[in-house]
């Protein structure tokens, strides 16, 4: 049974985790901090993490990719995109009127809790249906639903989060899917010693760090000609600064091709041959809701 | 005199904001949610709004490039990037005992409330000068040392954060620069309809968003050939999925020029002949400390 280290509980890691590992027996071991579910890895704690990478509520985006390079040598075993959904949590009571009784609690919210960025993602709901609620930023989308538990004192108190946080702390679905843009999706890679099958089919996936050897516009231009003539996609170039020499630059580049087999050896060979260093960060499947 | 919208009172944007301003007559215009920072110009209330949009602990770089390419249409006026260092505050009190006494105040911290990214980067400080304390993520910076003041019936309670929320909650710097990485920094944008001269010299920068017509390694070796023949320097690159169709892209590219000067104008045009769309984010300068 493999244990998995994430951010939670209540979280969309782990919403999202209990997606992929499907029937697939594991344990999960919730942190409250990403420096933490990393260091369970290395510790031995967990056999794998699930980092979110990009588009997350669950930290910062640079922070991860950042611990990635510097300061764990991790590969990515697998990766998944799901996409994130919006609930308004209250506490929960019989839901007997139906429809009216709805509107009216929802007219009785005075106080929305939740992560700043998903208090942004579900602006128009917020101005629409809630006018008369004020906002309340806390760390995490979790932290609002369980306070919403907590303080159950406060009249008029509601959450902004995932349908595990709910279910954790025993909220009801006041509304669901309340995000301005229902094409919201996070990605997540799971990192470690070890390969995981996920649930569903993958698509090949390699993601590659790239360090050019100077002169930016140059150099790059070159490597992706190396990637055109191969006929390998790219589906994400991040240029970020080495930090060692001011001008110097590593790139994340994801290509949509497994590592071992042609026409990626020679490519990377091409490449290297330029005088760019190459590093793989890892070679895995990708896989989509 | 120039009001200006931003995340705070008590962020770094806040912080970073009075070092560019410098004597410059103007008023801040703080808000708790980005959206709200935006939507102050839209409206009217504001002149310019302070973006964090790399490295940032205030809010998702994603969320932020997203509104700036999708929901309002406001130029970038300038640029500044700015260190960010880590403080421990604690409930002010006189310190009359030197390195001792501060020792011994550390030794009595339980509690740490912050970002969790700001948690995150603090880590070996945690670890080896506060192994006794545990952490609790809260919503940004100033809300852990908003929250140290207001609890002050707790013991041991401390907040990791910026000096403006020191001086604006009346807390005292427990320890300073706890960061484990000095060269910690990150990049904000002002933008509205106006410019806007900050302190300091600058360097030119035009930011674009460059869509491509198709076939993503192909189409943007040409756009990097058009930069390299015209020597323009090329200091990040990103893409991003259009969300429109699958497989489309667009990219943000910022380079070292400015927007009128050859050989820019020559440069977008060949871009443009290739089939790409190309919007102008903004053409200004860029302040570093």
């Amino acid at each position: 049974m493999r244990r998995i280290s994430l951010l939670g509980p209540g979280t969309f890691s782990e919403e999202s985790a209990l997606h992929f590992l499907g029937e697939q027996p594991h344990e999960l071991v919730p942190f409250k901090l990403i420096s933490e579910v990393f260091q369970a890895v290395v510790s031995g704690r967990a056999d794998l993490a699930v980092i979110p990478i990009e588009n997350t509520l669950e930290g910062s985006v640079s922070q991860h990719l950042d611990w990635l390079v510097h300061e764990v040598d991790l590969p990515i075993q697998a990766e998944w995109v799901y996409p994130i959904t919006m609930n308004l949590l209250g506490p929960a009571r019989p839901l007997e009127g139906g429809a009216q009784e709805r509107e009216a609690r929802l007219a009785r919210v005075r106080k929305v809790l939740s992560h700043p960025v998903a208090l942004g993602q579900c602006r128009q709901f917020l101005r629409t249906r809630l006018p008369q609620a004020e906002v309340e930023p806390v760390g995490t989308t979790a932290e609002g639903a369980r306070q919403v538990r907590e303080r159950s004192g406060e009249e008029g108190l509601a959450a902004i989060g995932s349908r595990s946080a709910a279910k954790l702390y025993g909220l009801e679905l006041l509304a669901e899917h309340i995000e301005d843009h229902p094409d919201n999706a996070t990605r997540f890679v799971l990192v470690g010693p070890q390969p995981l099958s996920l649930r569903g089919t993958g698509r090949p996936k390699t993601s590659l760090l790239i360090t050019l050897p100077a002169d930016f516009p140059g150099a790059l231009h070159q490597v992706l000609s190396a990637f055109a003539r191969g006929q390998v996609n790219l589906v994400r170039i991040e240029s970020r600064p080495t930090r060692k020499k001011l001008g110097n630059y590593f790139f994340f580049i994801d290509v949509e091709a497994p590592l071992s087999s042609e026409p990626m050896p020679a490519v990377l060979a091409e490449i290297e041959s330029l005088g760019c260093s190459v590093r793989v960060l890892g070679s895995y499947l990708s896989h989509g809701v």
